[in-house]
C-alpha cells in the first residue's frame, strides 16, 4: 500500500495534463514505436531464452526455433511501457512481458495445428516440422512456463498478475472456441463476432497493460485504465487485421489474396455485411470459394456495401476509446506517449 | 509465520509418535481408503462442476462429460488429507484438490490425442468424440482453469501453491516428452526410465501432497516430508501400473493383454530387463509385436529374467520410502493413517 501511494505521488508530481490527443506528431510516433519495440525485444529475447532452461531438452530446441521466428513483441512492449507509465522501472515488469509473450506463442503453436497452417512468418510451423503430438506438448510447455516465470518468486504482485494472466488465457481460449464454432456456421451476428474478437485478441492485450500496471505497483484505477487501453487497442488491432485478411497486399501480409474469404472465416467485415443483409453467394456459403474470380467478386461485394469502411471506422472508434482510457489517470508523460505510439503503430501496421 | 507456528504446535500437541508401520491392519486400510476417496469425490465433484462456469460454453459440455467419466480422485484425496494431516480443515485445500484434478485431466485429454487412444474408462475419448482441434483447446482450457481456481483469491498460500503446480505441470510435460522420445528408441537405461516416471507420474502426486500442506498452512519441513511421500508414492504407483500393463487381467485393467508390449512402450520392466542384457526379439524391436503368441513369448521372457519381480520390488522400496517420509514430521494421527491407507490402496489397486 505504501509503495502504491509512493508511486502515485511520483506520477502525479511528474506527469502533465493529458488530453486524448497524443503529444507527438504522427511520423515521430511511428519512429518512437519502432524504437520502443526494438528496446522491448532486446530486453525480452534474452529473458525468454533463459526461461527455456525450465523446459524438457526434448522440447527446448524446437521452442527456441519457434520463438526466434520473430514477431513484433507488441505485447511485451505494452507490459514494459505500462509499468514505466506508472512510475516503475521497466525491469520490474520483465517477467510479465515474457509471460505474455509465452502465452501468445503457446496460442500460435496450437492455433497453427487447428488451422492446419504450414507456414508462419515464412517458416514451417511447429507441427509441420515436428508433428502434431510434439506441437501439442510444446504448446503446453510454453503456457506452463509462463506461469513458472511469473510466479518466481510468488510475491503478492506476481500472484495478482498470474491470476489476471490465467483469466486472460481462458478468455483467449474461449475466443478461439467461438472462432472454431463460427467456421461451421453461415451467419454470425456482429455482437457474437465482437465477443470472439474481445476474447481471441482483446484479452491478451488487456492483460499486457494490466500486468505492467500491477507489476509496476499501480493502484486499482490505473490498472483499470491501462487495462481498458489494452482492451480497446485489441479490438482496433483485430479490425485492421480483418481488413488486411481480405484486402491486404499478399507481398506485405505474407498471406494469399482473400485468404480469410477462402477459409470461410467469420471476420468483422463479413459480420458487418451480414448485419446489412448482404449475400456473399452460395459458393462462399458452402466454403467452395476457391477461384481468384470468385474471391474478386466477393471482395467487391464487401467493398461496395461499405463493410471495409465500417470495419475501419469500428477500429478507429476503439482506438479513440483506448486513447481516452489513457487520459483518465495520471501517467508519466514519456511512457504514456510511447503507449500512444505503440497504439498508432499497431493499427497502422503493414498498410 | 504466526499461523504456521500455531498449526505446528496444534499438530505436535495432538499427534502421536509415528513409526513407519501403519497403525491400521491391511483390510481396515483398504476400507479406509475407499471411504476417503469417496469423501474426496463428494467434495470435489461439485466444486469441479462449479469451476466449469469459467469455461467457454462451446467447451464446457464436453469437458463436463469427460470429467463425469469417473477416475478415482486419488490426487484430490491426497490434497485434502494432507491438509488435514497438518491440522487444517480439509475445506482450506479444496481449490488445490480441484486444481490438481484439472491438470491431471488436461494431461489425459492431450495424451489421448498423442497416443491415438479412442477409449478411456470404457467411453470414447475427447478427441474421438469431438475431434482433435476441439480436444486440444479443451485440454488447454482445463489446464488454465486450474490456475484460475487456485489463484482466486491470490493469497500468499495460493500463490505458493500455484508456483508449485506450474513446476509440477512442467515436470509432467517433460516426462511425457521423454516417453514420446523413448518410443522411437530401442534401448532406454533404467535411470532414464526413472527420470520419465518421476516426471510423468511422480510430479503431480508430489504436488498434490505439497498443495495440501501449503494450503493447510504447514511449515517447510512438513511441506517437504509430505512432498517426499507423494514423490515416492508416484514411483511405486507407476511400477505397479507398468506390471499391470504387461501382466494385468484385461477384464480388470480394461486394456488388451500385453498392450504396453504391442505399443513398444519403454516401461520399467522393459528397462530392467534391458539393463540385465535380456533381448526381447526383433519383432519387439521393430514394433511388430502383434500376434498373441509373440506377446506371450515376450511376456514369458520378461517373467523368467525376473523383470516382473524386480519392478514390484522397486515399487515396494518406494512405498517404504513414502511411509518413511511421513514418519519424519509430526502429523495428526487419523489423517496420517488415511494417507497410509491411500498409499496401500494405490499400489494394490486392481490386482
Amino acid at each position: 500500500m505504501a509503495r502504491q501511494q509512493c508511486v502515485s505521488s511520483r506520477v502525479a508530481a511528474r506527469s502533465q495534463a493529458l488530453s486524448v490527443e497524443a503529444s507527438l506528431a504522427a511520423p515521430d510516433r511511428a519512429a518512437v514505436a519502432v524504437d520502443v519495440l526494438a528496446r522491448a525485444r532486446s530486453v525480452v529475447a534474452p529473458a525468454l531464452e533463459a526461461t527455456l532452461t525450465r523446459l524438457s531438452p526434448e522440447l527446448a530446441d524446437s521452442v527456441a526455433e519457434h520463438l526466434s521466428g520473430g514477431g513484433k513483441h507488441v505485447r511485451a512492449g505494452l507490459v514494459l511501457v505500462s509499468a514505466a507509465a506508472c512510475g516503475a522501472d521497466e525491469r520490474s515488469a520483465i517477467d510479465g512481458a515474457i509471460a505474455i509473450e509465452l502465452v501468445h506463442n503457446f496460442s500460435l503453436v496450437h492455433d497453427d495445428i487447428i488451422d492446419s497452417d504450414e507456414e508462419r512468418r515464412h517458416r514451417p510451423t511447429m507441427w509441420s516440422s515436428h508433428g502434431i503430438s510434439h506441437a501439442i506438448i510444446a504448446g503446453d510447455a510454453l503456457a506452463t512456463v509462463a506461469f513458472q516465470a511469473l510466479l518466481d518468486p510468488p510475491t503478492p504482485e506476481r500472484a495478482r498478475a498470474a491470476a489476471l494472466l490465467a483469466d486472460a488465457t481462458q478468455s483467449m481460449i474461449s475466443g478461439q472456441a467461438l472462432d472454431m464454432a463460427f467456421e461451421r456456421r453461415n451467419t454470425v451476428t456482429l455482437s457474437e463476432c465482437m465477443e470472439m474478437v474481445v476474447g481471441k485478441t482483446g484479452a491478451l492485450l488487456m492483460c499486457a497493460t494490466q500486468l505492467g500496471a500491477v507489476l509496476g505497483g499501480a493502484g486499482e484505477a490505473t490498472i483499470d485504465a491501462l487495462g481498458a487501453f489494452g482492451h480497446h487497442l485489441g479490438i482496433a488491432f483485430q479490425a485492421i487485421d480483418d481488413v488486411l485478411g481480405i484486402w491486404g497486399d499478399p507481398s506485405v501480409t505474407g498471406k494469399p489474396v482473400g485468404s480469410d474469404l477462402r477459409r470461410h472465416k467469420m471476420t468483422l467485415p463479413i459480420c458487418i455485411a451480414q448485419a446489412a443483409g448482404v449475400e456473399l453467394g452460395s459458393r462462399w456459403r458452402t466454403g467452395d470459394l476457391v477461384s481468384d474470380e470468385d474471391v474478386a467478386v466477393a471482395t467487391a461485394t464487401l467493398e461496395s456495401c461499405g463493410a471495409r469502411r465500417s470495419t475501419l471506422e469500428l477500429g478507429e472508434r476503439h482506438l479513440g476509446e483506448a486513447l481516452a482510457a489513457l487520459a483518465r489517470v495520471p501517467l508519466l508523460r514519456e511512457p504514456r506517449d510511447e503507449l500512444v505510439a505503440i497504439a498508432d503503430y499497431v493499427v497502422a501496421r503493414d498498410r
